[in-house]
Parts: C-alpha cells; sequence; structure tokens
C-alpha cells in the first residue's frame, strides 16, 4: 500500500491548469485582481479535473504522538498534557474545535504513537503504532518497519475521507516535543543548518533555545549512520504524528483531494512525503507561516508561498483550518463569480 | 452631526483589554500561541466592552463613485464600467456578491458619487451628493460643503447598521479610476513621496503608471492652496466613495462597532478619519495588503499590520469581507475555547 499509493501520485494537468486561468480572466474582475485566489481555484480545478469543482466535506486529521526526547528538557510543557489535549480535542474545547466548528469541518482525533493509552472515545481513532517515539537524542525514533506502518496509519485516513465523499482535507498535529524532531527532519531533508530550522516551540527561553539546538545536532549525530532516505530519516529523527502526517498527503495527493497542511510539524511532514514524490507538492496547500524560527526557511529552501502569516503556532490543524474558508471562498469565487460577457463588459487590461 | 461624530470617538478601554488578555492566557493553548487572532480577540473586546462579544450580523458598504480625472488616461478601463459593475453588484454576480453570501454578510451599494443616474433597485441605496468627482489634475474633486455631506451619508450607513444590529461593518468601493485620488490624499497626508504611494490600478503598463504619477503631481500642485486640513485635502483631491468610505469609519468608531477596512482606496479614507481623530485607529482592522504599490507605504508609514496578504486588488470589500471571517473566529476563540483550569493542566510558559 505504501509504495503504490506513493506511485499513484502524478503532477496535476497544465490542461486544466490553463482552462481554470481562461475562466478566471473572463470574470468581472480586471485580470489577475483575486491574486491568490485565483491560484488557489486554477489548482483546485487541476487537482479534481472539475468544470466547477465543489468543496462539500470537509475533514481536519489531528496525529497525536508522544516524543521521549522531552526527557532532555526541550519543552516548556510535560509530556502528560498530550493525552490531557486529546481529552479536550475529545471534549471540544481546543482551539481546532472552535475553528473547525465555524468551518463547517469535521475533526478526527487519532492516537498514532500516544504514550497514554486511551480507552474508545466519540471522535478518537485508536491506530496506536508505538507507545512514543524514543529519545532521539540517543537513538532512533523508530524502527523502519513502525514509520512505514505510521504512514499507511494516515494514508488510511486518506481513503477512509475519500470514501466518505470528503473533498478537502487537513493536516492537525499534537504531541509535547514534536518540534525537536521536526527541526532535526527539516534540519536533514531541505537541508539547512540545525539553528535556522530550530525554534522556542511552546515557550522556551533563549538559554532553552541554545539547548534544544544541541539536543538537535545530537540526534543527528548519533543517528546519522541510518538516515540514507526520507524514510529512515523519518524513522530515524522523527515522530508518529509526524509520520501519519506524511501519509495522509501521500493519500489525499493519490486520491487526487485538496490537501491542507498546518504548521512546523505537518511542513515535516510535508518535507518526507514530497521526498518520497515530489508530484505531491501539487496536491497541497501550505496555509500558513507560523512565528517558529526555521518555518520561513523551510518555505524559502522549497520555493513556496503560504496562504496566511497570523503568528500562529498552535498546531493542531489551526492554520490548516483558517486557510481551508479561504481556498472555498477561491472555489465560490471560480465558480459563482459573472463573466464579463455576462454582463456587457469589455475584459480591459 | 460631522463634528458630533468626530468628537464622540473615543480610545478604547485599556482595562478591557487587560481583561480580555488574562482570559486569551487562560486558555488551553500555550500563551500567545494564536498570534494575530488573540490580539484581533482582545481589541473587540476592548471596542465591544463585553465579557463575551457576538458577531450576530455583518454587512459590507460598497461605496460608488466616478472621477472625472478618467479624461487624462489614468485607468485601463472606462468610465461607464462603474455603472456597469454596479448592476452586477445589484445582480449578485460580482466578487464581493460571492465573498459576502460566503461570510453570511449583507451587501449594500452606495451611490454616494455616480455619474450616471441608476433607478430604484434592490440593494441600492441612493445617495448622491454630485454626479462624479471634479477632474482632479484641472481643479478640486469637490467642495468643502459636499465632502462633509458624502462623509455625513457614511456616517448614516453606520448609524443604520448600528440601529439595525450589526456588530461587523465593513467598507468596499467601486469607481473606476479612484486609484489615483487615493494616491493623491496618501501622499499629502501620510505624507510621502507620490511614486511612492502610485501604483498600477486595475492594470497600467509602465508608460501609464509613469503617466499617472504625473497626474497625482498636478492634482496636488494645482489644488494646492485649499488643501489646509484633511477635510479640505479631500475635497480638493479625493472622491465620493472615499469620503463616504471616511464616514463610516468614524461612524463605526463613534458606535464602538467592529470596522473592517478593505483595500488601497478604503484606506485612503481610513487615513483620512485617523487625521480627523487618532482615536478611530482603535476601531478598524486593517483586511489585507494589496498589490498596489503604495498600500504597503501606507501600513509602513502609520504602523499597522493587515490581517491578510493575498496579492489582492479588486476593491469593493473583498479583503475586507475575507478579513471578516478571521476576525469571528478570533472571537469565537476566545469566547468557545476551554481555560487551563477546566481541563486540569498547569498553564506553563
Amino acid at each position: 500500500m505504501y509504495e503504490q499509493t506513493i506511485r499513484q501520485i502524478k503532477p496535476i494537468s497544465k490542461d486544466w491548469l490553463k482552462r481554470a486561468r481562461t475562466r478566471l480572466d473572463n470574470l468581472t474582475k480586471p485580470r489577475g485582481s483575486l491574486g491568490m485566489l485565483e491560484e488557489i481555484a486554477a489548482r483546485v480545478v487541476a487537482i479534481r479535473e472539475e468544470e466547477r469543482p465543489s468543496i462539500a466535506k470537509k475533514e481536519v486529521f489531528v496525529f497525536v504522538g508522544d516524543h521521549d526526547v522531552v526527557s532532555e528538557g526541550v519543552s516548556a510543557y510535560p509530556q502528560d498534557v498530550t493525552g490531557l489535549m486529546v481529552k479536550n480535542f475529545l471534549a471540544g474545547g481546543a482551539g481546532i474545535n472552535v475553528l473547525a466548528r465555524s468551518a463547517g469541518a469535521g475533526v478526527s482525533v487519532i492516537d498514532i504513537g500516544m504514550k497514554e493509552d486511551l480507552q474508545d472515545a466519540e471522535g478518537l481513532v485508536r491506530k496506536n503504532v508505538r507507545r512514543a517515539a524514543g529519545n532521539i537524542a540517543r537513538g532512533p525514533a523508530m524502527t523502519r518497519e513502525e514509520a512505514e506502518k505510521a504512514i499507511i496509519v494516515g494514508i488510511e485516513m486518506a481513503e477512509k475521507a475519500y470514501n466518505d465523499g470528503t473533498v478537502i482535507i487537513a493536516s492537525g498535529d499534537m504531541g509535547i516535543g514534536n518540534t525537536t524532531p521536526s527541526s532535526a527532519i527539516f534540519s536533514a531533508l531541505l537541508p539547512a543548518d540545525v539553528a535556522d530550522v530550530t525554534g522556542k516551540g511552546t515557550g522556551l527561553d533563549e538559554e532553552g533555545l541554545r539547548h534544544k539546538v544541541n539536543v538537535v545536532k545530537n540526534a543527528l549525530e548519533i543517528n546519522r549512520q541510518t538516515m540514507d532516505d526520507p524514510l529512515s530519516t523519518l524513522a530515524a529523527v522523527g515522530g508518529l504524528e509526524i509520520a501519519g502526517i506524511c501519509g495522509l498527503f501521500l493519500g489525499g495527493a493519490a486520491r487526487r483531494m485538496i490537501t491542507v497542511v498546518d504548521g512546523f510539524i505537518s511542513c515535516a511532514g510535508a518535507l518526507v512525503a514530497m521526498r518520497l514524490n515530489p508530484a505531491v507538492k501539487d496536491y497541497l496547500f501550505f496555509s500558513h507561516k507560523s512565528s517558529e524560527k526555521g518555518h520561513g526557511t523551510f518555505y524559502e529552501k522549497e520555493g513556496l508561498r503560504p496562504i496566511l502569516d497570523l503568528n500562529l503556532r498552535l498546531g493542531e490543524g489551526t492554520g490548516a483550518t483558517l486557510a481551508m474558508q479561504i481556498i472555498e471562498d477561491a472555489v465560490k469565487i471560480y465558480t459563482e463569480m459573472a463573466t464579463f460577457e455576462e454582463v456587457g463588459i469589455e475584459p480591459g487590461a
């Protein structure tokens, strides 16, 4: 399933892009005057290969995993906050719940690598692959097999969404300590200096940040010998939720869905997915530039421009859910606006 | 009414801001991790002076005016497109109609300075002050009395919204040629060099832009002697719709409404309003940075950060309407998220 999904992903059609741009230029507005909304709409048309795409069902997938690297003192919060926040998600009180309700999107919470074994609960998908990623400063996060298994969980979530008629999917993450493995992935796969892709996470001070940079360096050093391709890099210095997110993006691209990438952690998953098959990029909508240092480095190096820049750094899918509404509006512009011909205006410049 | 409204506007309460920030810091997220959403929410609470503000009714006011300066060749479209686009607004086929429907906002179209005398139509507010602004390259746009009258039309729209129970209002504009008077206003009131605040509008080429810069310079030169305060500057080189937008912002601030500023043209109206009473700024939410050259100059000089940056340059209220949704989401975050105490987590960093 893993190999097959990666092979299935093809670049989007240039013909459909062109066709979409022709219509956009005939809508009652100066050419290009809706800027990024027009780029988004054209790409949606080319992804969906539909004359009038609709965005009926929307779902945010929040992948949850723990990280034993928190024992190195890289996070402002203790590890058990992961489980407490999941309970908050399931009760509907977290940021992602509020924003998803507002956007009309469903929320699925996936235990893919939590330390705590939560009981069955409405809205919780139990797909635990491993009870926390290992301490990457001392050894690997997981085995190659576990990484592949976690990616498949993500692919399965995309498949499930596809079968439910969902058209737009978004990633989200929860996992105390997960900016540390994300920084390690960025450093290894962009590549980039550790200091350029490592930030303060949920709230470290300057000294805490210096220590975290050293922890990431140690993680890359100690795992160096096993990191010889994107999958082994993910296994060595990643996290279960990052692997799940990577799988969601692979599955979303394979099923030609509109796939929205949340912030720093989700971009680490996106980077692994794009290294596994560069065509994935055509299906991804990068939602926002977070205030986490290093996120800008990722966008610059990959030549990407995110939709929003609101200094968010919460994760959970909050940025992706805000951007979903912009994407939906872009599609409505494309499908609902009148053309110049319809109102009797010469197109002009 | 004009003087009284300006006097009525007071800075927002620092106590309410502080109270809002205390609640934001107790919500289940790292402190400050929702970035600009938190700043927006705090300001809404302080504007409304409500523990749990609601954003029930939303309305976009599109002010329409013509500009005889188009006879100087400053626009890519002919003057009669203003009327054709108004018919498009009334038929529901324009960009603003699509985005307002999506945001659940009403649209009011106000003829405040159109050349064409449209008949009564559903959704059209007939408040024409003058049939087009004069050619500012040859003389004044309007008299001081007309400018004040147009501002009062805007104030009346805000009053009407207030009386209808509307909580969030947004500006929009339509008027072929209206980037030219906007550039003149920015140059005079920021102040700034004409070249730094003049762009290609709906689609001029490089030569067209050079010519437009000269037209704006001529307008400022020929009207210089009558431009001695914000109101006389607006009368000399402005436009009827810019005056109406200015009035909407004054009225919105006076009535403590959440007041959303669209793009380049609306910012010219906002600048006049802020020069009439600097406290207006507390009530304004600047929706986006457009791709029109000079918009960035305005934000930099005034020390403002807009919510979105999507390369829009359509006007009509399209950027403001997109930002309305972000503002609404920010308020929902404030009112609906659980606190740390409720879920049993120590607040942390």
